[in-house]
């Protein structure tokens, strides 16, 4: 199997995806090529010796050769010629705008390349938190209640401790708990900064929270081990991905089967079918042994490898599993007769 | 202004999409450019006065221009170089799949293109009837009950008379009225060539169904006249089709100003913001003076523009409205934080 792993782009979590692919270099044990989208969104062929933080904070990678995008994938660009990238399935680990907004997939989509990532639908209504919680209520898997901030509609009547957060970034970008009157404006002012519409809950401290990954394998569940974050509050975006790139230690949940079965419950519901062709890690919280689903990761940081037993294993059987887009035969029938009437056009 | 009309794509409604170019060529009193994009996704630039049926039924726009779309719009492909083609603002005419489902709004803003119509949200939402249903409650707009029927979820209690719907198509195709349990049998094998998910809901004869179109300039709302749709049970493709090429008759309804009213505010709850960009036509329902959304059209037959009194200013003004996604500046604070620390990557 020969992977494509595309990261970079113009997102707030532009670095973290530089972390992410750097981490699969290492847990990804296949051929692998590296695709970096940068901010301006040109794409370059990453030499696997150069995936390295200096590469791209020094902007060397400019050097590297530069690849055009088009019908039927990536292509390097020679002075007279242009080379196809032999790529079996593409991986998409771009976090954030673009990656997981469902840019990359309409794009990969439109130009007939396999890959590892939500489609479009799947991209959008995990990417937006207020569309997260539409569809969980859908499918039957409860979240916290909410309500939407906007510049359109200021409605500020919230109650305390609350948590806010930009309707649609990650990686705790943005995110405030706020206690006070005083402390919900600021936060407002910094959450605005990323995004028109904030998510308000009810913040609720020391609420358990276990995270689930997987995805489906011909119709059968591949679950990880159930985690169960460490915390101080919230995690931080320092302590978040330092974090998983340093090293493989997981805090793996202590849970009776009936609260696992529960997690994974709601897990199958979120996934089947929407994210189908994906890697996702639900985040979920506990109260009183119901679950409530706090995120969707369509695109986990380093596809949430380090919970998985056999990480290589299960990407590779996804990516035999994997589709194009079903693509539709035109036949002008309908253009052939209008072309047969008296008021053709 | 010169807009550029994309139109055509991998899609059912590909030949319904040409028809739309060839009415925006005789509405749209601007310079305009054509831009064709073929059922194998390639673009081409169609000389205005190729602008009819046989251009494309016949295969002669192979002989045209081909476009390379990359970073800043599209370019005419030349020997040994390549021109930018000049266009201030895109319009998407593109119908159903590829246009309507999102992946032109991807491309566009990926590649740093101005457009009328749907962003990347809007588009998944008014696309996927079942997830248009979910967004217009949680606006307050009322949709008709219903049922979403997969495969994966076979639950086929549903009572007579009902309509069918293919979860992601527009322009009537795929959806049957059934009385009885062999017309849905049937019905539902049909729907389902075309979708994974049905929408079904109880079907009412002789429903009110009014269509509004508009957009917003500068945080104004610029409606079209309300139009009342002939009908024959519903219109099938060609009597929808054949329709809006032939004419300008439209058949204002004859409403008091209190359903005038309702009409439009339930159009404004549905646009904005989701809807910023569009030029877009909402279909609705009155049933004892209540307004229901029937469904969103993002992208309308033609742009609805025989619903405007003057199509070529609405559509001037919003032009000028229309603003590129916002970019994100990457500064590698943190890969430099990294890399000034022990466990560098």
């Amino acid at each position: 199997m020969i992977y494509g792993i595309i990261f970079g782009a113009n997102s707030y979590e532009h670095e973290i995806s530089i972390v992410s692919a750097v981490v699969l270099k290492k847990v990804l044990k296949e051929q692998k090529k590296f695709i970096f989208c940068d901010e301006k969104k040109d794409f370059y062929l990453i030499d696997e010796n150069k995936m390295n933080a200096k590469t791209f904070s020094s902007g060397m990678y400019k050097k590297e050769k530069q690849l055009i995008l088009k019908q039927g994938g990536f292509f390097v660009k020679n002075i007279l010629s242009e080379k196809k990238l032999e790529v079996d399935v593409m991986i998409n680990i771009i976090h954030g705008k673009d990656g997981e907004d469902g840019k990359i997939s309409a794009l990969f989509d439109f130009y007939g390349i396999k890959y590892i990532g939500p489609r479009l639908e799947a991209s959008v209504i995990s990417f937006n938190k207020f569309f997260t919680k539409l569809y969980a209520k859908s499918v039957g898997v409860k979240t916290l209640d909410y309500k939407v901030l906007s510049l359109q509609n200021e409605n500020n009547e919230v109650s305390f401790p609350c948590i806010l957060k930009p309707a649609r970034l990650g990686s705790s970008i943005g995110i405030s708990i706020v206690k006070n009157e005083e402390e919900f404006k600021y936060a407002k002012d910094v959450a605005y900064e990323f995004d028109d519409e904030i998510v308000v809950e009810q913040f609720i401290s020391n609420i358990k929270e276990y995270n689930l990954a997987g995805c489906m394998i011909n119709d059968e569940f591949c679950f990880s081990v159930i985690e169960e974050p460490k915390k101080n509050e919230i995690l931080d975006f320092e302590q978040k991905y330092l974090g998983f790139s340093e090293s493989n230690k997981i805090n793996e949940a202590n849970l009776d089967d009936n609260l696992k079965k529960k997690l994974k419950e709601s897990f199958t519901k979120i996934y089947n079918p929407l994210f189908k062709g994906a890697l996702i890690r639900c985040d979920f919280f506990v109260i009183d042994d119901e679950v409530y689903l706090n995120e969707i990761n369509p695109n986990p940081g380093s596809l949430a490898n380090y919970l998985f037993d056999d990480f290589t294993n299960t990407l590779n059987q996804l990516a035999h599993y994997i589709d194009l887009e079903k693509q539709i035969k035109i036949d002008y029938k309908f253009l052939h007769s209008i072309n047969g009437q008296k008021g053709k056009m």
